[in-house]
């Protein structure tokens, strides 16, 4: 469709209009945050499959709560990464909401985030199942350094020099993302110290 | 583009008419939505693979016929759990047709939301392997009285003096909807009730 | 945003131009689409999980050809279910082309479908394994057939009174829609027959 | 929504401005992007469940570090077949941004091609066992070949005559789109070519 801009209708200051039946294939970021939605809902859903039991011995109501009570680890660890996941999308979420445009190089460190989100749930389950040693406390709190600084790569590549931001975007809005990114770096990294100090 | 507004076409009174091509970023309410969809997609999906058959000793056709029997209880909590999440589905849309504001908050809530979701595969197949003793059946309740709990919070914080609420949604409709969410939770929480009593 | 209509530009014949970033909520349909294509893009994607190989007890290379040369009635049964599963995805596609408006029996006949969807891995499993015994082929088609009487319950349902369908669709493409969907259900209800006489 | 268009605002050069909420069916080429998303998401989660460690005889956390260096092999697997998948994502994005019309051929095409993709985790976690034996890394070299040649097939059918293209598209850039899949295509079959030749 065309649209007539002011001042005034002539053919010479009409927009294409570009709504969807008219143009129905959708821009390059929208399909990037698909792809990242589907790969997010599938690391979050799969922290549950953990939760399975061994097959019981000898089958009975209290067995049962007792094969439940002895998963409780595992139950905290899914707890856990369920809101750790959760908070990096919706961290994604608010960068994306300021970055309106695509280029190859953000497809490639988005899929350098996607593959840190996808490690999450691993190192879940490493946790779930050998918590009590030093080395799976470790591995899990890196791989949440990793996941946070591929998000702040991505936040990094993106707002240097307003690269892909949208133009509307307050001053106010990009310093709280930058805090924000650059403080749960900080305290991932904290974490990942505290791992191997504690005894 | 731009796009003229009544009574004038006077530069002041143009609005930007923000379609798709000028602002290929999402509201993020809308991925929300994508989000939760693909979690009730992964987690409904799931709940067949509870289905699987267990090798079989000696295959034959009458082998697989009997081992498709004695698979009959997990196919019935097949069936109730897929109907379950297909109604939580069915309510997170209700709900979400008359929200159409995003806090981060909200964000938080949903994901508490998502996490009950994210347990009822789990929870079906301790009912389809030990549905027989009593504590699988009030597990798998329980876990429908969080899914239900959770979803009436999205719906109180929400609804509660209309502060994430399109404001053309009607009184009508706002109150079958409070309605629907507290009668189910009842009934969940008799279900549980139920399942302790019973014998 | 609003936009006046033709002949002026009155008040009185401006109407809501609900594009996304004033109205973020999206249409119940629309939910409906997202939640199925997560549902028919889990269930295609499980199907190769079924040609996983096992362990190896001598491996070399040799062995893996042995494998995979093993495992070929498995990977007929895979491309056959993936253009099953995919076929069922294009019909899908092209009943909800038409179909333009939602009501909660048209959630809960699509939440059927999608079941028997969910179910085509499973019954894919079992004829992967089992392929040379009458009742997992029979079990297989049998599967095929409830997803085509669900697709043809959607259709009976909406297109019934043009109850739910695009009053701008023409009569030619709905006749085509309801031919193709009863043709394919009389295939599969066909191939159970075959399947139960052949020997 | 009606909008007027130049050169005047007669109701005959009205013409209807489909947005969402006055058609909330998506367009057939929407759907196919959402389905291979999902279907790209889950392969590329898919890949990291290849990453999990077996039950560890004695548990220590030198026991977890060396479970963790022994997994070295599948680790880059993972990582490589990461960024392939990734990159089979953004060139299917790329073919797509161009291409804006939907045919039941291309929606067969694009299955063909999905079916590829949802092999790779398959073919990764066979080079990640046995990448030391030349057929495993061949069978792997033969999927990225199948998926590539498939994906060549979409685009040698969209892009003939302009069969599906966008027709603002550039000249240069639709050669670029060619140049790159051809050479893609070509890379792969070298790397099948050499794995073979290589001792």
């Amino acid at each position: 469709g065309f649209i007539c801009l002011p001042p005034g209708c002539r053919p010479d200051n009409v927009l294409p209009l570009m709504t969807e039946p008219d143009d129905p294939k959708r821009p390059p970021l929208d399909r990037l945050l698909f792809f990242s939605d589907g790969v997010f809902a599938i690391a979050i859903t799969l922290l549950a499959l953990d939760l399975r039991l061994p097959p019981l011995a000898h089958p009975s109501s209290w067995a049962l709560v007792d094969a439940l009570a002895a998963n409780a680890q595992r139950f905290v660890s899914f707890f856990i990464s369920f809101e750790v996941v959760g908070a990096f999308w919706l961290a994604h979420q608010r960068l994306f909401s300021v970055i309106n445009r695509f280029t190859r190089a953000l497809g490639w460190l988005n899929l350098l985030f996607l593959m840190s989100v996808a490690l999450i749930p691993l190192r879940t389950s490493l946790v779930g199942e050998y918590g009590h040693f030093k080395a799976a406390v470790i591995f899990y709190a890196a791989s949440l350094v990793f996941a946070s600084v591929t998000s702040n790569l991505i936040w990094w590549y993106a707002a240097s020099g307003r690269r892909l931001l949208d133009p509307q975007a307050s001053k106010q809005d990009l310093r709280i993302i930058t805090a924000r990114s650059f403080v749960t770096l900080m305290l991932f990294l904290l974490s990942v110290g505290a791992a191997f100090v504690s005894t």
